[in-house]
């Protein structure tokens, strides 16, 4: 059934412009788009139209990386580096989720925030239980957004509390996780999720590619986020010629097994280019990488090589759920970056920065980001009528405006797949 | 008249460590501070205590560095650096500030959100036009808020819509502009304000200089914010030994006559020494210089030589009038700088963050900025529930939590020199 909202409408089809249609439309076909009109052709003629008047509609957001089970202690621990911050606040919190009670109660708050936040689709970190894990889809999937999860496998320089022990626990468990959500849903989707080559040996990595071929399935880790992780891979696997490279030889890097890497601040050239020819997604978080000291990753660069890339929030390395935050500190790093690191990676725009958030890093879930033909509706209708009282301002200026002050505005409906949530 | 207030107190007597009393008591007299207790001494016995049960009460925050007249654009043209968004945004915005129904409106807005903001003390820019400035004095001293404001002068590198020509012209309407305001107010104060040195000559900068002396005023500029604009001044001025030299050659440059300077990026050993004998108050404004792509304060470093220092918004190089936000930022920059510029320059701590805010850049205004005995009672009420419902903190945690998560908190109350404003 055709159908249609109408509004003020922004989307990017590269990251070098905004799309902008003032008081037009965005024609739908049940959850696929047929196009944006600036009026409406005289073929739809009839077909149900929701008017927003002068709110901004745009592409709902894709959040690369989360990590759902870090949500209750976000804007904690702030004042520590990467494995420190990992073995002080995130470990132990961490081990907590064998406990369903306990999941159930921290999950249901961070689907629900989720939910109503302009994310419609996300990649997301559980921890190496089965059982919280499949809480957290269950709970995923009556939010209505489409997502990914993955049950973590970690193996080696674990606390005890939080420890599959060997390789082959871990892939007994992994495809135990795997049969019991077998069918279950519509929109919650696994993916295979070795936390990252310092927490998982060779063996496991090896096994998990296998599984990620043979059941077809996604994966996703982090890469290349802090000096002394990469020393660390250096030491743990030798035989690598970069840490991409450690994923890349237990083909967790992506060519036919989509991937996501988070972070990638300390790439080389070697492994941008693996990352290129492999297709494989950055996930830039910039909120993270700046709480936890790791540096700026060279966006600049990777856009202009034309890499897969989107924004990822990363709690609770990020303390915010908000992916418009995540644009404004994207362009906000990305001009420290410049002055203080590199100053032949300019700034990035605000475009890049909705470019990332929408069509950049959308398509690791189907034809998502944009409101081009054929591509899923998801769509955010933004009500930032108190950011207008004092003055008209252009929709772009809206736009920039909205994402820097993202806590000032309403979020009044947001549809994914071609379904209203709220 | 004795009374108190209870709750969760924290404050900073310096930057190294919190002061933590739970379930404490603040007991005032009338406006001033009598002491923090965790019970109240049987001599206080039957005065009005105000119960805020598990809140948590903390010193009001100083902003030393703002822009009444920008806040109508925060948020934009962020893509910008100073020179070129000064002249782009700020300068055709400011001249809007000669209509006074236009500078009403403006002001309003701000004085409002500031008013129900963090903040109890601030020092203010208004524009170079004597009617509206009085008409933001006018609104502030409404708001019960505690502040200095500043008619700027400009004479040089002016648009035409927004200079005063000439030295004479810009001194006469400072002195109309005084005489004005004479005995209006009780918490609302003129400060001397030069633009900066790009913006006033030598001659400007001079007579200033004197009015401050004579007047026995304050006044407030910005310094070494931005390579160009150092540069330009290092043309213009030659015989500065360095930037803050061209204030301090006029007696713009503490000393007798009280000064805080904006940025203070970029500021040489020599600046930084003339700044710590002078008493120079440096208002550190970290979403600024990331907005405008200016760099990173060294704000360790004049914390170790015990500069003054405190945190500015800087409405509209910065985008937020939140001072926990600018804590945030500050410690955030404060970890880039280390990783990317200078890793003898620790990152900065939470306790530093909040020092900064509190008793940092309060003394700028007498005795501002703790709950030590004979200081003036600004408090803030913060309601973080929202924040704790998975779990108990402590209170440092929820200090944290509330500085990097300020937008999902409720400010439930505020006193300014001992008046509860809400």
């Amino acid at each position: 059934m055709k159908w249609a909202i109408k509004g003020n409408i922004v989307y990017a089809k590269n990251s070098s412009e905004l799309t902008i249609v003032e008081n037009g439309l965005i024609v739908c076909d049940d959850d696929k788009i047929i196009g944006v009109f600036e009026k409406l052709p005289e073929k739809f003629g009839g077909i149900k139209i929701t008017d927003y008047g002068d709110k901004l509609i745009m592409p709902g957001f894709s959040d690369l990386h989360v990590h759902a089970p870090q949500y209750k202690f976000r804007g904690s621990g702030m004042d520590l580096e990467l494995l420190d911050w990992l073995e002080k606040f995130t470990f132990p919190e961490e081990a907590k989720f064998k406990d369903l009670n306990y999941a159930k109660k921290v999950y249901s708050k961070f689907v629900d925030d989720l939910r109503k936040s302009s994310t419609t689709r996300a990649s997301i970190f559980a921890t190496i239980h089965i059982e919280t894990t499949v809480e957290l889809m269950d709970l995923l999937e009556e939010s209505g957004l489409v997502t990914y999860v993955g049950k973590v496998n970690m193996n080696r320089n674990c606390p005890d509390i939080l420890t599959e022990r060997d390789a082959e626990t871990s892939i007994k468990n992994t495809v135990e996780w795997l049969e019991r959500i077998d069918g279950q849903y519509k929109n919650t989707n696994p993916i295979i999720t070795p936390r990252f080559v310092p927490s998982c040996d060779g063996k496991l990595l090896n096994m998990l590619g296998d599984i990620s071929t043979s059941y077809n399935l996604p994966n996703q880790s982090h890469l290349s986020e802090n000096p002394n992780e990469i020393a660390f891979v250096r030491e743990y696997e030798p035989k690598s010629k970069f840490y991409g490279d450690a994923y890349y030889m237990h083909n967790l890097f992506g060519g036919k097994n989509r991937t996501i890497m988070a972070h990638c601040v300390y790439s080389s050239d070697d492994e941008i280019e693996l990352m290129k020819n492999q297709g494989v997604y950055v996930a830039h978080c910039p909120a993270s990488n700046t709480n936890l000291s790791s540096g700026i990753a060279p966006v600049r660069r990777y856009l202009d090589r034309g890499l897969n890339i989107g924004l990822g929030s990363d709690i609770a390395g990020g303390h915010s759920l908000s992916i418009f935050r995540a644009m404004a500190d994207a362009i906000q790093v990305s001009k420290l970056r410049w002055r203080l690191q590199d100053d032949s990676l300019k700034p990035l725009k605000v475009s890049e920065a909705f470019y990332m958030a929408t069509k950049g890093g959308g398509p690791f879930f189907g034809k998502v980001g944009s409101f081009e033909e054929n591509y899923e509706m998801d769509a955010i209708v933004v009500d930032d009528t108190v950011l207008n009282n004092l003055d008209t301002y252009s929709i772009e200026n809206r736009l920039e405006r909205v994402i820097y002050l993202d806590n000032e505005i309403n979020l009044v409906s947001k549809y994914v797949k071609g379904k209203k949530t709220f």
